[in-house]
């Protein structure tokens, strides 16, 4: 919640513009070497504002002597994430040595919640009141506290004696209140709160439907861990974006900008699903050799193969973004699927009508070097088949998410690749199965 | 930014929930009909609480006497959003009218900027200084601007006669400094801003960038306009992400919840795009059309056709969607394009071998029904042409989102279907380039 300066009039912040410029392009020991040319200002903005990751790789980039001074700039939830990017057990260790006695202890308490959950992301220091303060005495106890690293005064929490959450006011509110009331009297009673252990998702869900600019976050006993500000919220929200835009085009998450994920890395992130669905598609090979002597008597049926296939894959691929995506955000939930099943056969039977036109006319039209009789016939099978796959496509695009989702997969897993190659293999066997019926006796 | 609250032991607060439950499947009169059976605190918080469009049509089925009440609830940037959701001239204009003065000043200013620009999300209540104020004047002077309807106080905004920006304080700055300093004194000067022009995906950029709770919006001449809060940024963020995610699969942006959108509203949205690729997928049908006499000489060659495309349509998916998402979150900039073409050369290359050695081991050991002495001359051709096409999937999937974007399109539109059919078409063209190479003089 700090907002870096940057003065373009100085030549340190030059210097600070440069060298953020070319962040992404600098090995650990050129970005420690232009960051320690920094006048003291720059450098506390740029190392603020860079991620976790990037603030845990310069620090162990640093001579020691200098570590202690810069980590001890960060509040315990930065602290705690940047440690969480440590691999190395020993670096992490002595890292964490660094840091004052009060901000460990603190840090320490946020390192046991999973670093995607509610407690990983939040901030132990929130503005608090006792209920039997008066107002104007709470205002200057504020003031007092205000004057500590506070990590918003925009909420401020009611506490009983055993740390439970009783109350919430704004600090507005307390402000245009009387001096003369009580805390307890301004305070509202029922709040909006989160589970220590809940999804970082969730919890952003929670934020963007109630318009919140923070959340208490709770324990089972109803004690105030801390809070999960809004604008570590943004983040949250761009990440998960991120991953599950990664999923859906059949690559795991990078977990990284995709210039700083090196060869071996890439690779590795993508060759998992590009070989699972290599594999799935042999498949095809296996369906289309059991129709090879129909294929023979009618070489004609080979040309519309990756035509009716693509076709499925693509209105396959439409269905599970579209799902993905509304239950991601909560449009939709598990017990909905009866509803997406219905819209999605009356959806793929439409598209696939008109794709069956434009693909009758298309054959009929213009069938190709050597037109025979039965042109017609072959056009029919196309068409006829172009619904079935639409349909289908649209049907097992909208359903597998769902389904994995039930099965406690990440239903983002359910990737336009994924679908095509379950619709490909068995859209094939449509196809054929198909011209079989309406060809047999006069091509077959 | 209010915290709706629900008490889950009113009888009043179960039927707010029951409502809020059933509420997407509701038709407008009855949600009307329920939403007037609320109590006041009740019907408050879902009404805040809702989207815009929700807002818009929710007001538009009450009683004309009960739209004022409602429409008056709503802060000057909000009553511009829902003004914005409805179609009808009509109708809007009347529903303006029921604003009072100030307000619709205000709302009508905002009703001037682009829906999706800074200007047209910025809320003009923020809290406003003068520098020459001492601390303690501007403190009392803030909790009588408090008590009207600010966005936040969190950041304080020092202005000159002219409404120039000239400073920024954060509250809890004000509130640690001494009493007798002015505010000039503690103010700082250098402040990101952004032009009140900027699109709403840049905004949610520089807010997340800076870590910001809020940031000024300024005009041409540096007066400040308003400011945008990180609150609206989280819906600017989860929106711009589902547009993208629905394009990527191939579909225009949905622009409503899933279950909202109609039938026909759901079949135009994407049967554009379905149509497109179908016509260029049609291309493909020429293509093995052209080699329809290859074909009949070795059937064979057409088992391995969906394979080989797929396997192509599959990396081609992985690195659109990779670098749209990249470009978007500004990961990378459009002049970064050499250095992914770089990385895509040799990580296409990697997987195209993988995926070769998979493809060459599949038809060596596992011919299918009639295994000829040329078995390892089609192994060959099919591993040659795996490793082609997955590197040519790739290089269209990363290179076409960066000609998109610089052609003043949307990099999303290079979605994962369009990329899978360019590839299609063009990968057919080198699988029997590569077949006649090999296999002319034995199998051809």
């Amino acid at each position: 919640m700090t907002a870096p300066e940057i003065d373009p009039r100085s030549s340190d912040a030059l210097l600070a513009g440069e060298l953020i410029d070319a962040w992404p392009f600098l090995s650990a020991e050129e970005r420690a070497e232009g960051f320690r040319l920094l006048a003291t200002p720059e450098a506390e903005d740029l190392f603020l504002g860079l991620e976790a990751r990037d603030q845990a790789t310069l620090l162990l980039a640093l001579p020691r002597t200098e570590r202690q001074l810069w980590i001890r700039q960060l509040a315990p939830d930065d602290a705690a994430d940047v440690l969480q990017e440590v691999s190395d057990e020993a670096e992490r260790l002595a890292l964490q040595e660094l840091i004052d006695l009060e901000t460990r202890r603190e840090v320490g308490a946020l390192l046991a919640y999973a670093e995607d959950a509610a407690g990983g992301l939040m901030s132990p220091r929130y503005a608090r009141l006792r209920p039997e303060m008066r107002v104007d005495e709470a205002i200057s106890y504020l003031r007092r506290q205000a004057q500590t690293n506070l990590e918003t005064i925009y909420y401020i929490y009611v506490l009983d004696a055993e740390q439970r959450l009783i109350g919430v006011v704004s600090f507005r509110e307390l402000f245009a209140a009387p001096p003369e009331a009580t805390v307890r009297d301004v305070m509202r009673d029922q709040i909006v709160t989160v589970p220590d252990d809940m999804d970082q998702e969730a919890v952003a869900g929670v934020i963007a439907e109630h318009d919140l600019m923070a959340v208490p976050v709770v324990d089972g006993q109803g004690r105030l861990r801390g809070i999960v500000t809004v604008d570590d919220i943004v983040d949250v929200v761009r990440e998960e974006a991120t991953e599950d835009i990664q999923k859906i085009g059949g690559t795991s998450a990078l977990d990284a900008p995709y210039l700083q994920v090196g060869l071996g890395e890439m690779v590795r992130k993508r060759v998992g699903w590009l070989a699972v669905l290599f594999l799935g598609s042999l498949l095809t090979a296996t369906v289309i050799g059991h129709y090879e002597y129909e294929i023979a008597k009618a070489v004609v049926l080979a040309l519309f193969i990756p035509l009716i296939i693509s076709s499925g894959g693509n209105s396959g691929s439409q269905a599970t973004t579209l799902v993905i995506r509304a239950l991601a955000i909560g449009e939709l939930r598990l017990r909905d699927w009866w509803r997406v099943l219905l819209k999605e056969v009356a959806s793929g039977l439409a598209l696939g009508a008109i794709l069956g036109v434009i693909g009758f006319v298309r054959v009929w039209v213009w069938p190709g070097p050597d037109p025979t009789d039965q042109t017609v016939l072959i056009a029919f099978t196309v068409a006829a088949s172009l619904v079935g796959i639409v349909l289908w496509g649209s049907l097992v695009g909208a359903m597998l998410p769902f389904l994995l989702s039930r099965l406690g997969f990440d239903p983002a897993s359910a990737s336009a690749p994924f679908v095509a190659t379950i619709v490909d293999v068995t859209g094939l066997v449509l196809y054929f199965s198909v011209a079989a019926l309406l060809l047999t006796g006069t091509l077959l």
